[in-house]
């Protein structure tokens, strides 16, 4: 029931990027479960959903400036 | 004015995609306008926006497994 | 699994609120399931989460102008 | 610090998408800053995080029709 | 069409909100009007819906820390 | 730069949900720099923002029915 949207720079993922999201899903899902789901609703964990977004470089900026804009 | 954002796997739709988002999108706005929108204003399934996003089986996780993952 | 977000003013609706929430919710969640789930999954419906936000009339605009500025 | 997310076809933009982007971004940031940045924060713009999403023809749909299914 | 949601803390605002949400969204259906809605649609800015979505300084975090957390 | 929005039901929460927050906010953060974040990009925990939001036992259906339409 709980519900995270997370969004970031597949492009930007060093190593396998299935398996930094499989850690991140699990961990994310065991954080919520164990911080802010009520502990008499049976498994909490299995409550969670979390759902991955990816953004382009084109798609995020901060301060008004594009990442693709940036110095490296 | 009221405004729907529905995520799922497109790859898991059977049939033709773009015939089940017509589908959906008419039967949501038609939803939102008998429930949710004050009768008197004009037509009410005109003012409903819906939205469609699209989530791959690798960037959706349910009690902390990606659906990738999953057994079938 | 699939995920629908609906955003609408709770102000505007006539009658009992958590009614037309709670036909909205099923309606939603029916269409969905007919549409968009792949029909080898169980009981498809089951697997629809919805979820309602309100939306203020100082926090909604269209053209610029927002909705508590307008003319009734 | 505060956040936009901003949906549009990308499709329907005339010219140079990533100039479009990068004024788009440039602006909100901009009108943000000004408006709902408190004014003892340094410098507001650097605080503002903007986020483009892509949408196509096939994902919107007004009064219950998609927008491809639109007459031109 | 397009669509920006826009999220910051109410709070923070100085001076009257209705007006700084005011001339915000109709600084940001400007922007998006001239910047990436196509010329051939008729008053572009009409198309464009603004929704603010207020966030609480305990809602916040940047850096694993909470707003309200923070030295003033 | 990498952003996640977690809605859950904060009266649900158990204890102090200021504490819950902080706890939840830190953990997340902290994952999705070591999973997600490029690491050549300094400190990569600042970078991550997270934010919540409150969905009450009306606003969230799983199956068609609201959450406070449920047995306990």
């Amino acid at each position: 029931m709980p519900l995270a949207h997370i969004h970031f720079m597949y492009d930007l993922v060093e190593g396998d990027l299935q398996e930094a999201k499989r850690k991140l899903a699990d961990e994310v899902a065991d954080s919520i479960a164990r911080n802010v789901v009520h502990h008499h609703q049976g498994s909490p964990k299995d409550l969670v959903t979390v759902v991955f977004h990816d953004i382009g470089a084109d798609d995020w900026a901060v301060g008004g400036t594009l990442f693709s804009d940036r110095n490296p």
